[in-house]
């Protein structure tokens, strides 16, 4: 049963499952790694009041923690539907291999997710946001925490 | 001393303080709401085991966690460099108010870090990523969640 579409029926499940109670919204992920799941998670924006509490957000830090690890290369996500720009993004930083989405941003949007605005909002230039965001540029003089960084001993890179 | 100035030279500070440990990388955030601090985060990534540990992420998390809440509404974000897509979604499923950055895309480049690629590939179509992505769209008869969601009593919207 460790088929793609058992995971993405897994995904779903979990999706479908997450309506019942009051975790968040209709949402469910996980990551599998060797034809097993190593990490699993569902929308609890809501009820864990973090906004960034996305299914694929938690199946990724599930995942890590499960693997003892901050990069998830060689392992695949199974998420119910497409991630959003947000999701996306922790998906490329988390370096996973693949990613399998069930529903698409079109049905997200029909149910009252943002999902397909957010991703015209980040692909614009800064000043054509509908977010209100400006540079407040540091003084030539000021600490430069990159630099700090070049020269720290003891760093992990990432 | 609760200028914009002011709060960006704070977020800068948690940038360069957390180069001197071994936390995660050269980023600070703080979230300020009628002129007080409410959140504060630095990149957790290496340390944390969590690729989403972004500054602005744990200073989202931070915020709410201290507020009670999953809306930032009210909430200006000031981010020792700009955000990365991630943290950009972030910011708008937060629905703060507006966001402060110091250093650019390109400061963040220099020093070996991808946002400015991660750009490029959020405003793709899916073929064309780096990140091989499928859709494995469900049967017709499948449970839809969105159609759950719809009838679920239980929600919290947002």
């Amino acid at each position: 049963m460790n088929t793609p579409e058992a995971f993405m029926e897994e995904a779903i499940r979990l999706a479908c499952d997450n309506t019942k109670g009051t975790r968040g919204g209709p949402f469910g992920a996980i990551v599998v790694k060797d034809g097993r799941v190593v990490g699993q998670g569902v929308n609890e924006v809501t009820s864990a009041n973090d906004p960034t509490a996305h299914a694929e957000v938690q199946a990724i830090r599930d995942a890590c923690r499960n693997l003892g690890t901050f990069q998830l290369t060689d392992c695949d996500v199974y998420t119910s539907c497409e991630p959003c720009p947000m999701c996306l993004g922790a998906l490329y930083w988390a370096r996973v291999r693949s990613v399998y989405y069930g529903f698409d941003r079109d049905d997200a949007a029909v149910a009252g997710f943002d999902d397909s605005l957010l991703y015209e909002e980040v692909a614009k230039p800064i000043e054509g946001r509908r977010l209100p965001m400006a540079r407040l540029a540091p003084d030539r003089g000021a600490p430069n925490p990159f630099e700090l960084w070049a020269r720290s001993e003891h760093k992990t890179e990432y």
